[in-house]
């Protein structure tokens, strides 16, 4: 494998040595700017052997080199080890940018290649004046990678299907009409809209393009005569057509989609978001363009009615399922039974699709036993699969996509007796997470205004971790989508009424163990005073925390009565529909805390 | 007076119609983008009769408008009142911006003027495609003030004077030299600065210029073969300009600094910070503009020893001037003696002036008795001046500049017994002060990323205040300066050892009292650990808070061990300042609270 990687690169290398390229990125996207992708765009895992989710790849003519984030970094270093290709940490201070890497490393005159499909239209122009100042240029026409790949999964066929309106509580032609509203709102006659999850919202359709996320790969255009989706025709049956069609959609096929955009009459105005929005597009687009926010992310985010009520029942069943898998695991450590990371794993599947409405994971099980916890998306195989025993800590993130809503939960257990050190890693991050769930805050307040709280206590000790507190959850939809976050960077959109997002802090010490607790969150009102509107947040997922990792004496009385609150919510809302042993244990793991 | 502004603002309009202008912007700036401005430059003050220190005139054919933010509020609507200007609640989410006001309240095909000498390059680029998208124009060269205003003072001529080596602790060279390199970083030959703090310490020169402020109105241009200061004639001595020309910098007329610009030669690149520099001007450099970050700010913000030796020895003389004003203040309380406002505005004034270094006060004694308190940049005159009387809350924001450093306090004072209400709100804001001065954070954490953390007790209660919770202090230089921030919205420079910020939550109820506790902080470094360098706050403002005040019972151990921790060192530091009176009073206003 090692070998063959060496092979793809020197391939890689030859034709931008053809093409007068001196160095190319190629990021972790497809043409739709997504995080999850369809085989087909995987061209970065293809060509570095790196499997992880977000990364760019950069070839120079002497060096290959891969950024990506703490999450990666353990999981990077083991699978680039022998390729070659050089790690660089994302979001470390000595590490440069790409931007910075190749503005320093290259000479001026040299030009940089990527295929303009895979970059939006903002990153281009972020960077553009950055390369230029060094004298070095941006070709975006560079797309040579089906020359090379011979044999490239081809693009996604799987048949699209209708998300019901007792699910999405409002039909498409309603949503297209606001959605040209936003648009005219910007001063524009139609807009032009590249997420996949945006265009799956917007029409009230799904499919399985994507593992664990339901979406169409599709663009969708809507103007003031209707929509138009771009899809491969034998994606859409004579019903999803004639359903299209009844809400004003014409569909075309996914290949048209440049000559449609070109042949645009010359004085249309069409919005588009630069963020998810291809630079190739964009620029066929030309003077058309009007760079707006998307007029989808934030009707999406906010859930209607329907959609509240949905994602509240998924909530009961996959805490029913979780409770059934965690009895699972909890009795085969007890009875000394091998058990391990992908048992774990199975067992939640197991009992996740035994529920209604189940329809697939909503991404691939974290099921992370000691040191393995602390591999921030570490996700267990053959090789590495661990069996756990009755010490130390194990770290399990997963969720589903039910047709009704779609979950992320993280626990971490004390698979024995814990120690001191454990405990009190543990009562840091839960010190963080329920600061976070108590806030109350103003209407306008974003994401990022509220990220410290939930890393003040661990900070305090010098602790900390680097990836986000939290991050919009999809109906089912994407497990990951915008446009809110608690991050440590800057996100504009603020927490709005309806608005599903995750609470979830961590602590990952390398080569001990990993922690994180993770509820999602739904905001809602909390009051209005003549200071004005004040919104909070309401812990929507089920399950208990693990009682015996708390350190009650780092505790004040508020955080422990948060804990006991929750856990008579967990116990109080599963119990009816659990049998009796099932009752039982979560009584016993849902006992409050002593005050 | 109302009469006369309305002379004024239809001259304006008569000169508007006249030009072809459909509205004017009038900023409250000047050609530095200035907050503090010389009396030349108070247009917005001098058409309007409003006094505050920001806030944006609008006038159209038909409407007058100011847009201000929270702190003028009840000033605004106090002094704008029979004007038939129309007051607009900047921050609220109910109030345009004035772009947004404009774009839907005039037709496609007008013109907006402003003067560009007193618009950002920022700006203009930021608005200038807002309001192409509704076909409206800005026209940056309307400046037509000096038609209109006949008697307006001219541009200041005070002297410059040297800020010596002993209080600047880096000389001027040097740092027009990291200058340089900074602008060549950005890919830039040279740079042009018009910030005037900036150029003051750049050069280590100060003046007289604008009140509070010891600035020199200045531009400053840093080329290879040294800086060019551009300057009135009369205001650098044979002494000054020989001191400069010593640091490699010349001295140019004031008012030649748009040909010297525009004759600059055509390849050369000019680094300008867009944010801080004039449209008009960023326009004359044309190509050669290189927009970036200031190259002045961040070296500026950062203490280096001897300004930090400095401004902690400014602070024992401020907290010992302090301690005599506000022993004077109490000891007129209890005799009954009649104490007014600006008495206690005349009385820190007295007791500053006699410390040694004492230069001038950095901005005008806020001292709001009850009502007047909710006035958050409230300034007693003689219409205003209230007497204080031993019950309700007394509101003290007070600064000073010597020589050695820039000092503001503000203190919330009880003048009898306070009552259960006062306390509670005095705590609630004490609580999110003391949650700030106690954080600890990773190197790169933004101000605004702790901003809430000082917010959240008082959301909790539907509470909140609309301004910053933390400013940047200059180095006897303007009291508010960047580029770092604790504020609602986002501030891209992290928080960096060395730099000073004020930690300054409040509470205002209108009508009822304001509440407001400020202290100044140094940021240092904390602690390394294998998750990287943590910086915190050390506390360098020293002056009791006011102890009757506190509702312990809703404070937690750590909050009060703060608190009595900081009245240790409080005492501890000023007491071998003060008498044995003093040292008695201040030993009794910071005895310990009981835990």
């Amino acid at each position: 494998m090692k070998n063959e990687i060496n092979l793809r690169i020197e391939a890689l290398r030859a034709a931008m040595s053809a093409a007068g390229i001196d160095a190319v990125i190629i990021p972790q996207t497809d043409p739709h700017q997504s995080e999850y992708l369809a085989d087909h765009w995987q061209v970065r895992r293809w060509l570095s052997g790196f499997t992880g989710s977000a990364g760019s790849l950069v070839v120079t003519a002497d060096k290959t080199l891969l950024w990506t984030d703490s999450r990666y970094f353990i999981q990077a270093a083991d699978q680039l080890d022998g390729t070659g290709i050089a790690l660089m940490k994302d979001g470390l201070p000595e590490t440069p940018s790409i931007t910075a890497y190749l503005c320093s490393n290259l000479p001026s005159g040299a030009t940089v290649g990527v295929d303009g499909m895979l970059l939006s239209a903002a990153e281009v122009e972020r960077i553009t004046p950055e390369y230029a100042k060094h004298g070095i240029k941006i070709d975006t026409s560079f797309d040579i990678i089906d020359n090379i790949w011979h044999d490239r999964p081809p693009l996604p066929k799987e048949p699209i299907f209708i998300h019901g309106m007792e699910y999405a509580g409002q039909d498409a032609a309603d949503k297209l009409a606001g959605i040209l509203d936003e648009a005219r709102g910007h001063g524009a006659d139609a807009t032009f809209i590249s997420a996949l999850d945006e265009i799956a919202w917007a029409l009230n359709i799904r499919s399985r393009d994507v593992k664990y996320n339901p979406v169409v790969t599709a663009y969708l255009f809507v103007g003031d005569r209707g929509g138009v989706l771009f899809t491969d025709p034998d994606k859409a049956d004579r019903d999803i057509v004639d359903y299209l069609l009844s809400q004003g959609v014409m569909t075309c096929n996914y290949a048209d989609i440049k000559s449609f955009i070109a042949n645009l009459p010359a004085d249309m105005k069409v919005l588009i978001e630069p963020a998810s929005t291809s630079a190739t597009l964009a620029a066929l687009l030309g003077d058309r363009v009007v760079k707006g926010k998307s007029p989808v992310a934030l009707a999406k985010a906010c859930r209607n009615e329907a959609q509240i009520r949905g994602i509240r029942e998924a909530m009961v069943r996959d805490g029913i399922a979780l409770t059934h898998a965690m009895m699972a695991v909890e009795k085969a450590l007890a009875e000394g039974r091998r058990i391990t990371e992908m048992d774990v794993d199975a067992l939640l599947l197991k009992h996740r699709s035994a529920q209604p409405l189940f329809f697939d994971e909503s991404f691939g099980t974290i099921a992370g036993y000691g040191p393995h916890g602390a591999i921030v998306h570490y996700e267990a195989d053959e090789a590495s699969n661990a069996e756990i025993r009755p010490e130390g800590l194990l770290l399990i993130d997963s969720g589903a996509q039910y047709l009704d809503g779609t979950t992320d939960i993280t626990r971490t257990i004390a698979c024995g007796t814990p120690t001191d050190a454990e405990r009190h890693d543990f009562t840091l991050v839960m010190k963080g997470h329920i600061a976070l769930a108590r806030m109350v805050f103003p209407e306008g307040t974003r994401g990022t205004q509220l990220d410290a709280v939930a890393r003040q206590y661990l900070w305090r000790e010098g602790l900390a971790y680097l990836h986000g507190t939290g991050h919009g959850v999809g109906h089912f939809l994407n497990v990951h989508e915008g446009p809110q976050g608690i991050r440590l960077n800057d996100v504009p959109t603020p927490l709005m009424p309806g608005m599903v997002t995750s609470n979830e802090p961590g602590l990952y010490r390398e080569g001990i163990h990993g922690i994180r607790c993770e509820n999602l969150m739904l905001t809602v009102p909390a009051m209005t005073t003549e200071f004005g509107r004040f919104l909070r947040f309401e812990t929507i997922t089920l399950f208990p925390f693990d009682l015996s990792l708390f350190e009650t004496e780092i505790m004040n009385p508020d955080e422990i009565a948060w804990v006991n609150d929750y856990h008579a919510t967990v116990r109080e809302t599963l119990s009816p529909g659990l049998d009796a042993e099932a009752r039982a244990w979560l009584a016993e793991k849902t006992r409050p805390l002593p005050l």
